[in-house]
């Protein structure tokens, strides 16, 4: 980033870069989720790929981001078209987020999926680096 | 539309074709609002582009559509930049919205924008045919 | 309501009463599905009791609404506890909603429930006075 | 929480109990943000006490979270009213927010907030503990 954060001096003076990385994806993932279940979706290759297009570019607006890749899972979704109310609203389990985040030294990977044995979306750090906390 | 629809057997059966129209418009407009609202955004135009497209294509999906129009107004946009925190997020105000809708003999559109007069981000019916009720 | 209405003349002039108290109440459906979709919620009665009158007071502040009955069907939610992922988001399927609109001589009940039929969360005009369009 | 997590194995093994405390009340804070912005609200009290108390009993529901503390900021709400377009919609800016977490040994106290001096809803850490990461 190079750039000075004019947050910092609201943060803990105990903070890390690394904590701060994990912070940034954290915020992310909980808006992803929060601001995009609910949208209207169907088993539609092209519409899958503009929304993850928009959920990638948006997203990424927010703070210390250096990438956001989503996948939307059509498997689980229905077709659409029999009748006019034959299609679904996005839900957690559709979705598989990765964010990517650098503050300082340190570069996080925060994950966001529907892992089966949970029955849950959850959300967690898949990686961060430097490996020294 | 041509097909049958399913769900006619629910509505009070006094609604007539242009009611039926006028309320999956509402529907629409109301959805729009409070799904997209609250989205990272900044004084970008191809990001502008694909997130109008996004409304677009999902809302599309929703009964009776058949076209959604979104504009985004840039000019009440900051540009993005100076820090990492320089930018806004999607607000009413932002958004001209026009839902085509169309059951049975009745075509109407639905319109949502931000009236200064009003200080309100007003949704409203445009046009609706047949011209009698 | 007595009130002149600001916004009348925004309309198309052919608009009767009975198509705007229609139209102000799919609004409003529109409006619950996609803000409260996604809220974290158990099988705990005082939380549902608490919830749905936050979405019964906030939007009988839309517009001709006279009343907003909101009921969350605690039967389909999962009991919390076991492990702190425990628990599931609000979705359409919970929720059973009644909006009552009135707009110059015409009242509408607008509901919103889920269909187990149609496999889909169906928004529909229950009744609307008076009977003649 | 003496609990054993079922979800800590697919964390990085090098996130440290501050790391994770971190980690959990950032994504509350994006959920809130991203959630609550758009809610209908005017300036009353008794509206805003049980819209800070919903957020805070749902949001308490996710994982790891020992307190959620919400102030709507009624300052700068319109009052309802002269028409029935005078009221406005959940702002970040309306909002001050405190997440309490607990994982392992550590505690984090979260926060949201709207800076002026960013013109920026800020998220921030506001306090860890144990004081060494």
């Amino acid at each position: 980033m190079g750039r000075i954060d004019p947050a910092k001096k609201y943060f803990d003076p105990s903070i890390t870069d690394r904590e701060r990385a994990i912070f940034e994806g954290g915020i992310t993932l909980g808006a992803i989720y929060h601001q995009f279940v609910g949208i209207p979706v169907t088993k539609n290759k092209k519409l899958a790929k503009i929304l993850e297009k928009v959920i990638t570019e948006t997203m990424k607006i927010q703070p210390y981001k250096t990438d956001v890749k989503v996948r939307i899972n059509l498997k689980k979704l229905k077709k659409s078209g029999k009748t006019p109310y034959s299609y679904e609203t996005l839900k957690g389990e559709h979705l598989d987020v990765k964010v990517k985040t650098s503050y300082g030294k340190a570069k996080a990977i925060l994950r966001m999926r529907y892992i089966p044995k949970l029955n849950y979306t959850l959300m967690y750090v898949e990686k961060v680096t430097p490996k020294k906390p």
